[in-house]
């Protein structure tokens, strides 16, 4: 008598059923998460993940990458991770170069990368790990340390020995299934353990037969699930897949997937591998060799093919996708699949972190809206987050952003590109107006490049911004130098491409918000004109001595986007926080020193007009409250220029 | 350069100003309450409270009240408190008995009945507390039971000699002012201390000076402000409150009001306090000594031209009213001196408890919107209030809801009241019906009687569900008997009269929600009917036994009533909270028995219907989320009815 969407409920004092809590008796024992659930799968582990999908036949896919070798390479790759993290893959995994001092601290390790990944891009991350020719102390360190970094998964292999001589080592760890033992006895149950399979057994295997064998082992060592090695034929997973169904291997397999890109990687590969290409592959190949373009093309066409007979035969829920850090091929392979999520619902406004213990995060200061990382990065040593709103009595301090080059917060735009954008010489206050109106804009500035990112935002205008871009360029060119805004929403559908997030059925509002830096004599003014727009209008005022003029009652968060959902409480994601507003001040008045005035000569003109900005100018935010109605704060603006004149 | 509506912040790391903090180094350190504050006065101790509304130049009043001498006049007094709190009282007080046995239990004792102003009427409180010819271990007692009730505020009084042989004890407690010492060395600073005031001189002190010297020193020994006996001339009050500032006493002095109210109460009062009327005042009351209306009358008269004098002296900020128990002439001069408030805004759309550790409760389950002291009963253990949301895994068990005859739960109605209104006799189920109908409507029953209660619901239709009384009343006659309702609301003024709470310049909203017993024959068809409205609506089904039929999403609490204010976090002071409906289930069954069925004989005919409807109804709640478009609700139980015919 009870449908699918219904939970019975035993009505006696202390039974429970479907294992959620009847709580007769005592909601004390309840196990409803204290935060309202809005997204099931960022509370869930990977293989909890991978069970949903595969109960509900929602296909997904995952991607691998490499460590790069430069720190260019690594704010290229983090960059990308952004971009191929819209499609809506499962999890990413990144590899363990042995040779690469993967689980050190430099920008370009394993350990780095994935932490970021996790962190900073808010993936699911697998990391690779190795165990041939190390120590055990070496490898429970690196496990540790990946622990403490967030990371809940672990690809365990043997790695390839150093040098040819290898050979067993008593007691030592010799193949992947001593490293998966050994998670296990030192980690118990915290990590979600990979391992790989070989579609065509294990190059180094006696035999097939032998290697499946190795591979169940595996398994019963404590492995949760299996990624293949690349394939070039249909048959060769499925077959493989039944034969390991047939000696008892019932975790998910899933195969890993080599878009052919182009002549030499697949060489590569192939000579890494120790795999055979078959006849009919190359046979299109060495023809047309030297043409990038036509190889991808064709690449894209089997792995399309390949895939479809993968996912047609109902073995499969989940494909692996090997990218060599390349965007294009995958991507398209996805997309002609239909498994990109081309809209992809935000779970919140806000770019979410896939730390454990950021799961329950659900609120956050819209200061930060356009430098997400930093504020992860500022936070990161908090031990609980927020539940349910922010900034409250128990919630520690911010983290020094001393560091500006980090390679996660560094700008994607070398040092000439942004004198391009943000001038060559300044020649005044009007010249830096000129930037921001150009930034508004998009149109080119008067040495015909555009302005494309701002030391307060990295990239181009969101979507959002756009719905104020008219307004915003009229003020800027007079002075009000805005970086950051939202417009007012009444009630849209969580579902509105440009401001819906959270669950579909749901309604999201906002209240309008400004921010900007405006000099003494344009604040002089706006404050007489605030007056007129008392308990309308909250508004904060601050210098970069940090006086700090506000009409926030009690030092209050102040709600400015949240919303309303079927069968939930109400979320409310971002606020403008009094406190934590001063935590940002330093923030934002420090990226006109550290990334724009650096970029000139100490004593030269361009330089002093920043710092003079930097010295004498106001950071303010203001806040409509009345929502339902018409945005009154270009009024404010607009009266304030009035009075001046 | 700073308005008074503005904070300054400092910005270096540590400093702060006006006591908020800047939060630049920590915001561990935050002074600020980690739940929004919307009435700050609730967060305040009484003295607090008088300074601020010093400050403010608020005027305000408070009650006086004595215990009643029966069970009975402990409901009705109860009931005064509630009707009387609507006013705006500062705060009551209660005075204490030393013959009638004021520390007990007994639900006519100053202790309980303090506290049931307290904790079920939301009002601050003082208990008056004797000490004359009591044991210090007595006293101590007392004022740790007093604590651990949630009073804190005591009127600290000698009180009067048991006979006329008092003598001072040595070491004992002979004055108020040992009272006073003693609960500063006993509890430190956590009660606010008042004492009483004598404008004519303590009538056993030497003389007058005499007295404003012992004032003085109660004040030293640590009192917060002083209630003055009764006067009839406001120079009488004046004179007495210049003289006490002449010896500096500087703590605030309210002074006590007595509307004359009749020619026996005002001989008795007089004989009690030993104070002389004024031949002016003898010469009126005489002649119209038999005329009780006529001297009510003269009383008002006296006291409104009294109280504005008063107020128009400048030094008084509070007046305090002996009401002897009673409402019409204290309300009368209140409502004529402008100090009546006769459009309370209500801080949260439910009575809020004033006990301290109920300060940041501001969630509650929607079912008890009737029976808020039964919640308040329910939840009297809990340790510490959901702070921000409700029913979440900390939070401990509901109380058993053993005696329905709790005094300030029991009906106001006597038995033949309630059998007139419900039925002497009732025939079948349809009867059930047409008193659920009748409560609606207003109208009276086919006997005659009008049905102003409802074993779920004490008091009349509230304005709010008025709104929706034409649909109420259709679904009650057809068997759909509802106990709880809300419209939908999108957005109206949180002023609004009928709707609005909070502070003004928000809006609230609320989703529209249906609380209803109904045949499992109704419910059969309606299950059918709710598979058309999945996600839009959600709903709990439930019988006696326990079987609980829901679609709520992990079991979350859905927010039915929010507000959004300026400045502030959102707040949402009522959700359906699917752990607490199980608890309300028991209780809203057990009412069908404890009040209604038990008021017929055994085995007797009516009995048997109340209970099978009790044995075999199911109480539904449903709740249309879509709040901005036209609630569903009527249309679901439309299509419910049409699928039974």
């Amino acid at each position: 008598m009870v449908n699918e969407n219904q939970h019975t409920c035993s009505a006696s004092s202390s039974s429970r059923s479907d294992g959620s809590s009847s709580g007769s008796e005592s909601s004390k024992d309840s196990s409803r998460c204290s935060t309202p659930v809005l997204d099931a799968e960022r509370h869930e582990r990977l293989r909890e993940k991978m069970r949903r999908r595969q109960d509900s036949g929602d296909k997904w896919f995952s991607l691998e990458f490499f460590p790069p070798r430069t720190a260019g390479g690594a704010v290229n790759l983090i960059s990308r991770f952004d971009r191929m993290g819209v499609g809506g893959p499962l999890f990413i995994d990144v590899t363990w170069h042995p040779a690469g001092d993967p689980g050190s601290d430099k920008e370009t390790s394993s350990m780095m990368i994935a932490s970021t990944a996790v962190n900073y891009c808010g993936l699911e991350t697998i990391l690779h790990m190795t165990c041939c020719s190390q120590t055990k102390d070496e490898i429970t360190g690196h496990l540790q340390k990946a622990k403490r970094l967030g990371l809940k998964n672990i690809m365990a292999l043997r790695g390839d020995p150093a040098d040819e001589e290898w050979q067993e080592e008593v007691e030592g760890f010799n193949y992947a299934v001593d490293l998966v033992k050994h998670i296990r006895n030192e980690f118990d149950d915290y990590f979600d353990i990979c391992v790989a399979g070989y579609p065509k057994g294990h190059p180094e295997a006696k035999n097939y037969e032998a290697d499946l064998r190795h591979l169940k082992e595996k398994v019963l060592a404590g492995a949760d699930f299996i990624i293949t090695q690349l394939f070039f034929r249909s048959e060769t997973f499925l077959k493989f897949m039944k034969d390991c169904q047939t000696i008892g291997i019932n975790c998910p397999i899933v195969p890993g997937i080599f878009p052919i890109q182009g002549y030499h990687s697949l060489r590569q590969l192939v000579r890494l591998s120790k795999l055979e290409v078959p006849q009919e592959i190359k046979d299109v190949i060495e023809p047309i060799k030297d043409n990038d373009a036509a190889i991808r093309n064709y690449g894209v066409e089997l792995a399309v093919s390949m895939c479809r007979e993968l996912l047609d035969s109902g073995m499969v829920h989940g494909l692996h996708f090997y990218t060599l850090n390349r965007e294009v091929a995958t991507t398209e392979v996805l997309k002609r699949l239909g498994m990109w999520k081309e809209d992809p619902r935000r779970p919140l406004p806000w770019a979410v972190s896939a730390h454990p213990k950021r799961r329950v995060e659900d609120v956050r200061p819209i200061f930060w809206a356009s430098r997400p990382k930093s504020y992860i990065y500022r936070t990161q040593e908090w031990d609980d987050f927020p539940n349910g709103r922010w900034g409250n009595s128990s919630s520690p301090a911010f983290g020094e952003l001393k560091d500006y080059y980090l390679f996660y917060l560094k700008s994607k735009s070398p040092r000439e590109e942004l004198l391009k954008m943000w001038g060559e010489e300044l020649t005044s206050e009007e010249s830096v107006f000129e930037v921001f109106t150009c930034y508004i804009t998009g149109e080119p500035n008067k040495n015909g490049h555009r302005v494309t990112c701002m030391p307060w935002n990295d990239d181009p205008l969101a979507t959002e911004t756009n719905l104020l871009k008219e307004q915003l360029e009229k003020v800027n060119r007079r002075g009000i130098l805005t970086i950051n805004s939202q417009p007012n929403i009444n009630g849209k559908p969580s579902t509105d491409p440009i401001v819906g997030w959270g669950p579909s059925g749901g309604y999201v509002f906002q209240k309008a918000y400004l921010e900007f830096f405006a000099s003494s004599e344009i604040v002089t003014a706006l404050r007489k004109v605030l007056k007129k727009y008392e308990t309308r209008v909250n508004y904060h005022i601050v210098n970069v001595k940090g006086q700090n003029i506000t009409n926030a009652p009690d030092l209050q968060p102040n709600a400015v986007t949240w919303g309303i959902f079927p069968g939930r409480e109400i979320i409310q994601p971002t606020v403008v926080d009094p406190v934590s507003f001063l935590f940002w001040k330093d923030e934002a008045f420090a990226l006109w020193i550290e990334q724009w005035a650096k970029l000139y000569e100490e004593e030269s003109p361009s330089r002093m007009i920043i710092q003079y900005i930097h010295d004498n100018y106001y950071l303010v935010n203001l806040v409509d409250n009345d929502f339902p109605l018409e945005n009154c704060l270009w009024q404010v603006v607009d009266d304030t220029f009035e009075l001046l004149n």
